[in-house]
């Protein structure tokens, strides 16, 4: 496959990022889900560019229009196809991009797989702006999730250097995390988020970049979820994540820092809390086996510093056949986080909504 | 999916630990690949257990079949299965484990999963066992490299808080790396590997187990492979990478660390190299927009500590519906990371030949 | 799947004969394949409605609109949607079709399938408006193709018991099977359409309805194309025409006939014609074990009767849970064979596309 | 794909006829089926060679062995890997046919797939004998759909010209058509079956072969199966139905005659009987718009002359290049429509677990 995701909850991507239109469909939907179109517009505010001082100034309004599998208010059980027109592109800034590689993007390693004939402009269908229809079909999937009572929350965990507070994955506090959604920036602590504000604006001044990780928790998710051999939760959710450009890492649980402990002190003991089994620490993140045991799901994501930046960077001219140096002009988020949170959520949702 | 994966090269797995024999069907080989037999031997002597002091006294002669696919010293191009018979097998260690639930296997979410039908013997079908006809499957898929200069090997980067010397992944030191086969440990220093070695032996004398962090490079993968927008090459190996038992986490490059510097910091510049196109750093571990740009592959993977430890440890007995304890007997490897290994150098090796 | 086909020409079908829009995505396409607009206008317009009096009184212009995928003439590599915008929908031709089930229609299963939900508009998901989007990327296919020099004809076998004459499926008449294109039936002999004309007008005069059968020939596809087991040529293509609305059989070579002969009879014997291997009969329509064989590819698709006719039916009121009576009054075809044929092409071209 | 097949209900086939063995996985099985292995034994016995005077006397046992995915007689929702070891196989018997071609086999075209890499001994991958673990997993899937109260039959509708009786495809006759499971000829009036059998053993005098048609009827499938666009019932069975080897055509209910008749006699009108909907007439075999409609099922499948005759043939030797004559000796059946019944009920009982 490739634009092309999924067997029970397929989502089938297209779009390049200044072309006339990009968008999604899903197919595998239930009939009679009933859709609230004011969710979705949520979901996509939350992605879109413009918002605030920490954001590019490409305003997209990101409007979407559902063109199929959608009467009457709920889903006919028929493909669902929702489209956003491109307005506010401005191509001639990406004209010289067609021949001057932009470091860390994926102009170089994309010239080489279409021979030249992909669409340069704006990163074309390597674009962030390819999230936004992600952000549409997670949308519809937390629809089928909030029916069953599972909830998706995330947050920054760090930007650059700057770490938030741990939070305790046996019992996330919901609804502190809830309300991030309105804030800012997704931080628990307020200091924490001044701080993070500060690094990324002074990344903005010098024309420069940061980056970040972020903390998803999926609560309310029954046990027995996952499809081993190949298809453990941990494979689905990572599978979709590292289709999110920018994405460099992730770990389940404890991931990475796993590896410090002895087994004794870091397994996950269960014992019975009444009728119910539960474990009495989360070092998995709800997964064992590939399949969820019923605790809360925890992973996180590294997301790297926006590789478009001002600052001057040797490259190399492919037309020319020689190096030469580069300022991105255009508008560029000096640090996508905040903005990677929705669409991190929304490959959760759909990773969920395959599985279940 | 499940127990089935690819679409170019596409692998069916099977079997249980304790059950008649574990095995894998490839699918989609091309005809006419000379395939050597011995060096599949090697490669399921690299993972197969009992081999030494750090490793369970479970002896697996892992010897295969190849009932298919094959004819002549050729593959036909038709479906080629492979089935390894268990042999040494205790079921009788398990017996109490049908009810009894291990921390941190997927026994428990298992249960959930197969409403207590799965085979609880060894694991069963969640065994660590299972990867053996991976590494089989990896085999081959290395044949198909190896024809097109293609090399991956693999270091233990760290176990619990020991870590080796660090390498330059523009330039790995592919003739060291491939001299580590040979070793005890993978480990480039040998002051290292003592102390690792020591770690290890010291948690199995107290019945308890570390974990660590393995090291894959790719080396000679030529530049514009990768299928985005969904399977990107980070997406395809880190989807067979959690496939593995005990694999918790998986970073791309610099991973997480990334996430610690500005853009201009880290960001890999673009040079000619004579007529050839480079990079003067890697930190994005040789994949952009999910495609490979011709620098070495790097990307790291968190093993956990082996969850099953002699150490008494708490637990549930869902058949008592009681708290209970459990100290797990048999016979187990205190650290699986070097056994790991091989695994990880087959998932990437059968991820590429997916994707080339 | 369901409304996503595919391994390598994937395609990804959406849309409600009378919601915003039908269309289609492309995924898997290679970059730089150079497209012709008016190759892809004239395959719409062979299958477009309102062209003649044999056909519905519909005005569609299937007028179709690329927003991805596709850059300064050429495809970019990455998935290809276009949409077709609906236009002259008289949906309250509808209304009463909620409930009252058309005989032979997909009223009644779709509804038991979709709860009720589905869009009945004009047939909804099920008209044969959505083969506009098959052919539209039929067109693409044979794009691809025309490029290797293989050739996709088809006519008109028989229109309920009048047939046109045989052809030699070991050397079809090429010449004159392609300006069949510009016929308003595709039949040979001038008077065998006329017969067929006759039938199809007196059908409509009674405000009754016609099927017949389609021959579909490829010429030019290399031998060894067809992936067993499963995925046959026969297989493939098969599962494509079904789709098609109104298909009710397939049969490749003699087909059904081949079951009154005698092996000696009817095998297909091969010689040398020069350095070429050929075969003397070609019984099996150039498919054998499920792979080519060099011949000419021939097979036979049955089209029913347009199930909606104006003549009273009886049916059933779901609604009312009564029996009652229905005349379909709507623009209907008296006989879509006609305007099948380029869909039957299509689903040629994309099966082979698949397996090229 | 193409030895792999399915989303829901997966199978991945392998084999060769005179390799080691033959087999399949089955992938997605519920956990806690119970299996009679009695029952796939019948089926198997079914299929099995050298039963009567009418089939080949090649003697396979066709004995089974479930090495995986099967646990104190239950599934354990695990892959389930049957294999079947070739024993009664006379490979001298086929040293002469990797270079002389057999007509109507797939010997050519495989060898122009395959490059002649591929297993010619018995016809290798495209033998008859890889519809043996076909058979086994159409016994599992008939498990499933036996606890839905699904049934499927089968009987020889033609043999060459000699056709048995019509039945009622409104209101099948259940009771006799399962006594065809006992008989030698699955025919419904004994004196068809008496002209069948000998037309089948004079042909088998003359050293040729003959072929015939296969009526399957699926009863008590409720209404509202199948996954339009492209996962029509009818598609997903025609899919299947193509993978088996000889078949050259299928049609759904009335099929290509359904073609002969004016709309208004065709359409299958609907009335309430009772509270139920049910449907006058059953011309489109219970499925309408790619759904069934809650009628009984009902499909016809040409199966062509064996093509192995003791006849010399024209044909060709492709290693000396020069046209030659054969006369194929070995053990061959003068007709398959008999053991090919319980493989095209395999075929719908797996096509139906995929989609139900």
């Amino acid at each position: 496959m490739s634009g092309i995701w999924g067997n029970k909850f397929k989502i089938s991507i297209f779009g390049e990022s200044h072309g006339a239109a990009i968008g999604v469909t899903i197919d595998g939907l239930p009939s009679g889900l009933k859709i609230n179109l004011n969710n979705i517009e949520n979901e996509m505010e939350r992605r879109a560019p413009g918002r605030n001082s920490i954001s590019t100034s490409r305003k997209e309004s990101d409007k979407f229009e559902i063109i199929s599998g959608f009467f009457n208010g709920y889903t006919t059980g028929t493909p669902l196809t929702a489209i956003i027109r491109n307005n506010d592109k401005k191509s001639k800034d990406y004209l010289m991009l067609s021949h001057v590689m932009r470091p860390s993007h994926g102009d170089y390693s994309g010239f080489l797989k279409y021979n030249g004939f992909n669409d340069y402009r704006g990163g074309g269908h390597f674009s962030g702006r390819i999230t936004a229809p992600i952000v549409l079909a997670g949308a519809i999937a937390k629809e089928i999730l909030r029916n069953k009572g599972i909830e998706i929350v995330s947050r920054i965990k760090s930007i650059k250097n700057i770490s938030d507070e741990e939070i305790d994955i046996c019992n996330p506090p919901m609804d502190k995390l809830l309300l991030l959604k309105n804030k800012g920036l997704a931080v628990l602590n307020d200091e924490n988020a001044s701080l993070m504000k500060e690094e990324i604006l002074n990344a903005k001044k010098q024309g420069d970049s940061v980056g970040g990780v972020i903390q998803c928790i999926i609560n309310g998710l029954s046990g027995g979820v996952g499809e081993p051999f190949f298809d453990s939760l941990e494979s689905t959710i990572a599978h979709l994540a590292f289709s999110v450009p920018a994405v460099k890492g992730i770990e389940f649980g404890r991931g990475f820092d796993i590896t410090k402990f002895n087994g004794s002190q870091i397994n996950d003991e269960y014992y019975y809390d009444g009728e119910v089994v539960k474990a009495s620490s989360n070092n998995n993140g709800g997964i064992v086996g590939g399949i969820t045991n019923g605790m809360p799901i925890s992973f996180n994501v590294a997301i790297k510093p926006t590789a478009s930046i001002l600052k001057e960077q040797n490259t190399v001219d492919i037309k020319e056949k020689i190096n030469t140096k580069l300022a991105i002009e255009g508008r560029h988020d000096p640090c996508i986080v905040q903005r990677a949170i929705p669409v991190i959520e929304a490959i959760s949702a759909i990773a969920i909504a395959e599985l279940i």
